[in-house]
């Protein structure tokens, strides 16, 4: 550790320095023309890694966004780490929100903030610097290959196939990603489960041209009354997505699971005060930490239509549009539930509008496994560093291809993230803290340590 | 008939250019930056009737966009006629829908294409140019009062102040209005009856931030899907709006009065047709023409929330917003539906956000009675021109100002519009057909003359 220590302190401006290159590349994988921003944030990658200490690093093309792929192979005979990071990034609407540019990171408040800070810019960088540390200090006890990639933000569309085509170079005995949270900078986790996602876009065509609301108003369906009154129609008043099948392959959770996992620590009031809500809401029968964690949800990310501008405008509007996704529970599958949904979609519209639904993007739920020896090295690791056994936990988010690495590769990934909830990942303003940063940095060769030993 | 055709050909291309020159100025009153524009709208309009022959124009500031008032006083024994029509136009959005500049007219398959084309430069300009051909032609029988205003578009909120001042100033035996639509070109109709209107912007805040739609999906209400519930609950399956108390002022129409209105052409396939929609939708037990002319209607004009940009983000949105609108029939008050709208809103919202409503205007309905000399006349002077006597008709659309001067001026206002359904008014591509601008021109000078006839 005091090795750790060490390096770190002796090296923390120029790893600020790196990971604010990073950051400074405006890599929104989901708006096309941040195109030539993939690249350049691959080919930084590339370089990062080659001065970290890797043998070999390539940008590979996709049918998308470049993947860059990195190893160090010391022995054949030790284990091999293959680090997952992505080098996307999420848009930064709302910008007038943001305190300060999104993409000019600066260090306040003992926080990093910017796009990327935390999701997943800060989070990769850790990896590339433990691995740097290990390498120059020669206690490097494990293969590592790096794989980065430019699409997790849109769903990772083209990763699943770059593996397929690259097996064998992938090969490797386990996962290791810092895309998640931990329960706060006090309570260490380890996400254990995570949400599958299913994400659509939907139009709603009443008229084939914006109409006067008074001359046909009362007599025309107006899409977006339509829109809304549909949008309402998928959950009722229990909480339960109304879609048919929906909940066909959710697996029941055992009370004693529930139990296990009602153990977290959390706090109602304190959840409620973070995000100012009076109340909350969700579906009957369910915690907080449940509808998130083992529970589907249906959620309307963005809708618009008709006058949007200032002022009041009278107008019976032609179309009506909304951004819907739907995160999933493992077991229950993306594409069963993309097409149950536009199924019903198209089913419920009144013949007085037409409408067509898009899917966007998808992706499985996830499962780890807590007695494997990824895990429970990762456990030890923590330990070693909060000082506290980090508790297992089901996240609400989507890691889409988590999922995906298993069925391709048949290599389990441990979630070891340091990310903390009040970090605004997705949104303006995200930070990481340093001491989670450095925490990180610490965290991981205690778990090459203890994974190497592990598995002799 | 003959000195009007005469003096319309002899000038119909300078008739034109003096609207195309209204027709550049930018006098959109429900966008701040335009103020500068409504001030060079309402000078222009200045000009205009100096040069068509009145005695005086003033440019009169209110609390908001200014007022031309011109005159011509032949003969204080003579009736007297005041025109009004409005400078300001409706926002261009989606501007991207506009098949040429909508600040460029241009004549092409015999219309007029732009913004205000027919609502209400073109109808406007009618009047100054009937004005003026009587004026030089030596046949104007009546005294001749203008009051073009420049804030219709926003429901007038300065004028009814404007004309409490100016009392005196204003006193005239009828209000001449051209800014309401015909039947068809082949059908000629008169507007004897306006819907009233209420228009409010409504907030929903969820969380104080965007959350991450993973994390906080299914535990924490989302704004959309709550403001999407509530919205569809302010209208029932029966296509009737749930607001307690909302029907209570409605006049019941007699079954005679019913068969009367329903005895104007209408045709449900061609209706549906022009916009084309496999079904109309409305209120049961009232038809397409009443849903418009002698019902309430419930309409959401614009919506917006969370990302509306290109591909996928998930999120779970702090905020969404609506602009709704209701039209409402003579004798509800559109002061008490605000009201009964506003609390209503805030009761059905759930604890789970916070709401806001903010009324942003509203008018009164309006019913001409069909008996008067002032509608007489107009119906003699369709029937010149059109060769069939013109429908009278409820129109679904509203001239909140219209009701205003009744109570203020004690006036009865005429409604000879010349618009088409087809002229898109409000919309992208607004267009107005030559043929029926100068119908207009035509048709007015013939309503002064069997006014002042009728009036002796």
């Amino acid at each position: 550790m005091e090795t750790i220590n060490n390096y770190i302190e002796a090296n923390k401006d120029r790893f600020l320095d790196e990971l604010f290159g990073l950051m400074r590349i405006q890599s929104i994988s989901s708006i096309k023309e941040h195109k030539p921003d993939m690249y350049k944030a691959a080919k930084y990658w590339k370089e990062l890694l080659l001065e970290s200490g890797v043998d070999k690093a390539e940008v590979f093309e996709t049918e998308g966004n470049p993947v860059t792929y990195a190893e160090k192979i010391i022995n054949p005979d030790l284990p091999t780490v293959l680090v997952y990071s992505h080098m996307d990034v999420m848009p930064v609407d709302p910008i007038e929100k943001w305190d300060t540019d999104p993409f000019e990171p600066q260090v306040r408040e003992g926080k990093i903030w910017g796009r990327g800070a935390d999701d997943d810019k800060g989070q990769g960088m850790m990896h590339a610097k433990a691995f740097e540390m290990m390498v120059k200090t020669g206690t490097l006890p494990c293969n590592v290959k790096f794989m980065i990639e430019g699409e997790e933000e849109i769903g990772s569309p083209n990763l699943g196939k770059w593996c397929e085509n690259h097996k064998e170079m992938l090969q490797a005995d386990v996962i290791l990603v810092s895309d998640t949270a931990m329960i706060s900078a006090d309570t260490p986790s380890i996400t254990t489960g995570l949400r599958g996602l299913a994400y659509w876009q939907v139009e709603v065509t009443g008229p084939n041209r914006d109409l006067h609301s008074g001359l046909f108003g009362g007599a025309v369906a107006n899409p977006i009354n339509v829109l809304c009154s549909m949008i309402d129609q998928m959950v009722d008043e229990k909480g339960k997505v109304t879609i048919p099948g929906f909940y066909d392959d959710v697996l029941t959770v055992s009370s004693e699971e529930r139990e296990l996992l009602g153990r977290a620590p959390f706090s109602k009031e304190a959840y409620k005060k973070a995000i100012d809500v009076d109340e909350l809401a969700g579906e009957e029968g369910f915690t907080t930490t449940e509808r998130t964690g083992i529970r589907p949800s249906f959620d309307v990310c963005g809708i618009w239509g008709g006058y949007t501008g200032e002022g009041a405008k009278t107008v019976l509007p032609s179309k009506a549009f909304a951004k819907i996704s739907t995160r999933l529970v493992p077991n229950q599958d993306y594409q069963i539930i993309s097409e149950l949904f536009k199924n019903y979609f198209e089913n419920i519209a009144p013949a007085s509008v037409k409408v067509e639904v898009t899917p966007l993007h998808g992706g499985q739920g996830y499962v780890c496994p807590i007695d494997i020896p990824a895990y429970q090295a990762a456990e030890k690791a923590y330990s070693d560093v909060y000082g506290k056994r980090p508790v297992p936990v089901r996240s609400g988010g989507s890691i889409p291809i988590i999922s995906t690495f298993e069925e391709v590769l048949g290599i389990k990934t441990v979630l070891m993230g340091f990310g903390l909830e009040s970090d605004a990942i997705h949104s303006p303003n995200e930070n990481y803290p340093l001491e989670q940063f450095f925490n990180g940095i610490k965290t991981i060769p205690l778990f090459y340590k203890y994974f190497a030993e592990m598995s002799k």
